[in-house]
């Protein structure tokens, strides 16, 4: 630290309380901050704010929006009859990226878990429910966990009495790895989901 | 990218400017500052903009500091005989943290270095010259490199006739790593510089 550089201390504590930055990081990205000119920390600053006051949530799927309804769900060109459920904001990001699905999303926010006492009435799961009209499939997009199985068996039994199709994520080796570095429950889970060969 | 959302949009494009910072560290980085509270964002935001305006050059040394003359200028338990020469404030820091030097530092703010138009007149030499009274060793810590070389020797020429003892860091193996995994310049400067077993 550069000792009694209380500001300098301040910047490295706050930049060091973020995930995956440790002191020595936030030390460095400190200076670097120094070394720019005075505007691009005021910049900075200013997205900041504007990022936590702008962004609300969309009031349909409870993404992460600047306007009241996202421009997923406001979009004329995303399908009405498929919704993708998954846990969090970020979830929706990641699968946008892949271009491959074209409907519409729910963003649960959390998953069902007793031991930390959230509860399905923590979730937005009466909110998923109220919109399922004109859906014809809801697909389960939750990280492979305890939970989320826990969730997604939760939702299917509240879904498919509605006769909507319900499905999920497939679970199996990643692309680009191999079968020696795939730990057993994930092989398992390969071999259980395993598809004919056409 | 959550399309659309240029508050999100816009933090994600700040945070990935900063270095060893990439798209999806900063779009985890932005989720990560959406879910915790708005006070969170607006301290950061605060801590930013004090970053940049209170901190300035001591007016001794050239190293960060949020008063006039920096906490180790001003220390009374520092060595004032002891001079080490660094390149950047960041510099210092490391140096502090060895726990190895209590003498007083000064910093150049760069090396010479012809082909990116830096000459001695942009460095803080001139700045350096001035305060040698009473200084009996210059200890030049800068980086092994060939810019730094160049600037050492500079250094020495200015230094030397002034009948002040000049010295620099030791290059050599790094601990921890082996000679197998040296690359042959380190090597070869190890061998250079290796010392008596007493």
């Amino acid at each position: 630290m550069n000792k009694g550089v209380e500001s300098i201390e301040r910047m490295v504590d706050t930049l060091s309380s973020l995930p995956t930055i440790g002191k020595k990081s936030a030390r460095r990205l400190t200076y670097f901050i120094l070394n720019k000119d005075k505007e691009f920390a005021t910049k900075f600053a200013e997205t900041l704010v504007s990022l936590v006051n702008n962004v609300n949530l969309c009031q349909k799927c409870f993404n992460f929006t600047d306007d009241d309804i996202c421009k997923i769900c406001s979009s004329e060109k995303r399908k009405k009859n498929k919704l993708c459920v998954v846990e969090g904001p970020s979830d929706v990001s990641y699968i946008e990226d892949t271009n491959e699905f074209s409907g519409l999303y729910h963003v649960l926010h959390g998953v069902i878990n007793p031991m930390n006492g959230i509860n399905p009435d923590d979730l937005k799961i009466r909110e998923l429910i109220s919109r399922l009209g004109g859906v014809d499939e809801v697909i389960i997009a939750l990280n492979p966990n305890v939970e989320s199985d826990i969730t997604a068996q939760y939702l299917a039994n509240m879904i498919k009495p509605l006769g909507i199709k319900i499905t999920k994520l497939a679970s199996g080796i990643p692309l680009g790895t191999s079968i020696e570095y795939s730990d057993s429950a994930t092989l398992s889970r390969a071999l259980e989901g395993r598809v004919v060969i056409e």
